[in-house]
């Protein structure tokens, strides 16, 4: 038997790793439970390993503290558990923890830092060729989004009915070429065609995922794991609750260390109708007993929303519902749920025939800020039409619209609010006001944030109190202007130039 | 004593009116009623005529249909009732009648020729100078608007601090030199410093609207008369009931006659907050049993409706109760009242600082597609500051907005839909379509009229069935271009240009 492989150092919040050879003969996927327990001065965490492939196990650890720790093995094939000890680090500059909740709505990284989060999604960028990989990593840098949707399995729909790189399972697909943009429904969930065996993973898929969430953690993006998805034609939506909870085992024994993961249990769970709700519960509780680092949990919608008040919910992720209004029900439904509400998807920028794919850039902003103002978090995505076929929303790539330029600007403006997060505030009726959250009104909040959206004032007049001075400034959301406009107090007009997404911030003036 | 003086003859539908000089001593306007019966082979009507000053007391009829009719006058200082006949000719080529309710949701002059409402507001236009009612009248023609709201007593608000050209009322309004833009709200409904007969009319203020819904009339558009509003200084929204009561009987008395009169029986009634639900329903009870003519009626809203399924009420007139959506609700108002739904008010293109007057033109003419989609009735206001301060909303004047030079092109299209008005047509849920009201579905429907709102498909699949041929035409309706694109079968796709206001329109080819 071959020597354990391990480092006798880590930093904080990164993976600790042991290899293991072992057997290959049986099914090592399910014949040979790995687990590894460790343990410091504050804490003691038992994580599960994984076969992963060519007689090698391993198990993970995520260390959330510094200083010494000792490990165990425990293994079948390990006549007495295998141990020793390492020492945990401080953590690197750039790495401040996996993201918890944090002030009832908002984030912030284990450190304490806030997280203001940015997101996009991009189903399966990590299943295309290394350049565009490559291409999707350099995009996201630059659009400085900071979480990404994106699944473990490969996707089946319009505009993707190409094959993956790879399959989560051993096995062979069925034949793709008889596909075409109409009949890929009729394909939908079938397995005809298809032989897998789902007892047995193919590692080399899952490596390969892990590669990009260290892309990720690389550029600081948490990377939104989707498990589950309705969009197949693989069988993988189709699987036994056996089959099923082996995968959710194997996924959690691998990417739990990892501390920018965060779980979505799926993509449109509604639309998956394989599944009860009784399953839903069940691969949460695989996740709440067998992630030790409780990475953030939601579960994603069609139309109806999973129900969000359930504990093991960390967060909202929320598809729109109607066509016309979502962003602009963020804040009741922080109201609703008392969670941070994140609105993955609220339909993309693009030009697809489809209404969840064809919003202009200004309407994306728009929503983005229109989320931001009412203390949500709002996410992006982008379906524009291209002979090559490259959809942002589905491959990565290379990013085509105008929307995402502007998004930094927005996330800059959110970090540059006092305290942490935004939190809606009822001015008036007819404008979106942000404060920031949880901040005592004595006399006047230190900080308003008024978006104005599509409406188009050429002024706004202020009131708040007659004694505290403000200082104003006009801000333009969608040319990312910010218009030093001086000192009010009392009563004051703020001429705005007329035209549509135009925000005015006032900040109190320190005495 | 003096002559009456009437014609003998009178087109269908126009205003006859018979002149009767009588007692100026004691109080003409309380102390002499007068009235008329009006006898023809089809109708007899009962008219209450009024005192117009002067000695001189008139009554006023309607006739709806040809031939000889006989009159008789009652007044108490008439010993016997004076009584004669007139012929009724054909009604003049441009004169269709009143308008009615018809097919349910939609509208039709009494000769039956389909009247498709697109309105605008002008609160206070018709008490404006001689020259600024002469450009309102030139602005209207130009718009092709075929309604418009608009008041009988003067207006206070905000842009309106001016004072009326004339007053309903005897007396003498408060000094409004005090008024400041700052402090209007002070004043509001106020009655201080007013002295005003509310037992005696002034009716040169009445004999000038009567010249406007005149001018009106030429052009083809019906007035929609707010007989009651909340936005006052002098006192004209706080009279005793017996004082409404009066109004009202002789706001009846002159303006019956008038065929193209609709009867709004106030402007965002739930702002009156000296009037109660009763009141309205007075008021309800004397416009239907004093109006032989049954005008349409309605009662417009600021934040809640009136119960619009009141009998009484022909058809809805609504303020839109969300900022974001409005005209989008069109179909489920039409669904829940089945009466015809006219958004009077779905915010007013402009840039003032309040919402319902900072639109866009943009968003100005979607909400009227929308609307028109959706088998409502849009209407427009404009709120644009400028130097004059001249707002089409309250004043009238010169329109400067864009929205406006577009309507034209949709009531065209209105009026090229077959049958008689748009039904909403669920054709998906990201999409707005429009059918002809009551057209049976068989296979398909004869005509789809497809609006894509903000969003911006670069394509749109459509598949009705396989022998069906349909004319396929592109519309861009902010450019106001109809591009024919042949004719289609089966499953086809029509390739849009990829920005948002854009339509489809597939007419069935007939064989």
């Amino acid at each position: 038997m071959n020597r354990m492989i391990y480092s006798h150092e880590v930093c904080r919040w990164d993976v600790w790793e042991i290899t293991i050879p072992g057997p290959t003969d049986g099914n090592p996927f399910t014949d040979f439970p790995v687990s590894g327990t460790f343990t410091g001065k504050n804490e003691t965490v038992k994580a599960d390993g994984f076969y992963d492939g060519e007689g090698i196990y391993r198990v993970r650890f995520m260390p959330s503290f510094e200083g010494s720790y000792h490990f165990r093995i425990q293994a079948p094939f390990l006549t007495e558990g295998a141990e020793g000890d390492f020492t945990v680090l401080p953590a690197r500059e750039e790495n401040h923890g996996p993201v918890r909740v944090a002030n009832t709505f908002h984030f912030a990284y284990e450190d304490g830092s806030p997280y203001y989060s940015i997101g996009t999604t991009c189903y399966v960028w990590a299943l295309q060729s290394d350049e565009r990989i490559r291409e999707t990593l350099e995009s996201l840098k630059e659009a400085r989004f900071n979480k990404i949707r994106f699944c473990i399995f490969p996707k089946h729909y319009a505009y993707n009915l190409g094959e993956p790189r790879s399959y989560p399972y051993e096995g062979t697909p069925m034949d793709g070429s008889v596909l075409t943009d109409e009949n890929f429904m009729v394909f939908m969930g079938k397995t005809e065609g298809n032989h897998w065996d789902f007892t047995r993973f193919n590692p080399a898929h899952f490596r390969h995922l892990e590669t990009c969430i260290r892309e990720l953690e690389r550029l600081g993006i948490e990377a939104d794991l989707i498990v589950m998805h309705p969009y197949d034609r693989w069988g993988f939506s189709c699987m036994s609750a056996e089959q099923d909870d082996l995968y959710w085992n194997y996924v959690v024994a691998r990417f739990s260390a990892f501390h920018n993961v965060w779980w979505s249990l799926a993509n449109e769970h509604d639309l998956m109708f394989q599944k009860t709700q009784k399953d839903w519960e069940r691969y949460a509780e695989i996740l709440c007993s067998k992630d030790p680092y409780r990475h953030l949990r939601s579960i994603h919608n069609c139309f109806s929303f999973y129900d969000y008040n359930r504990p093991w919910v960390t967060h909202c992720s929320i598809q729109r519902q109607d066509l016309y209004k979502g962003a602009e029900y963020a804040d009741l439904w922080r109201q609703k749920y008392q969670k941070p509400v994140v609105l993955d998807e609220i339909a993309y920028e693009g030009n697809l025939q489809y209404g969840w794919g064809n919003l202009s850039a200004e309407e994306m902003v728009r929503r983005f800020w229109e989320t931001a103002c009412r203390g949500g978090y709002p996410g992006h995505g982008e379906t524009y039409r291209n002979p090559e076929g490259v959809l942002w929303w589905s491959h990565g790539g290379k990013l085509r619209g105008e929307s995402w330029k502007r998004f930094g600007f927005l996330l800059d403006m959110m970090k540059e609010t006092p305290g942490h997060g935004l939190a809606p505030y009822p001015m008036s009726w007819d404008c979106v006001c942000a404060v920031p959250e949880s901040e005592p009104f004595i006399p006047v909040k230190s900080y308003y944030l008024v978006y104005f959206s599509f409406m188009q004032p050429s002024l706004r007049e202020f009131h708040f109190d007659d004694s505290t001075d403000f200082e104003v400034e006009v801000i333009d959301t969608w040319n990312m202007t910010v218009e030093k406009r001086g000192t009010y107090r009392g009563r004051f007009q703020v001429e705005l130039p007329g035209r549509a997404y135009m925000a005015v911030r006032l900040r109190k003036r320190p005495r």
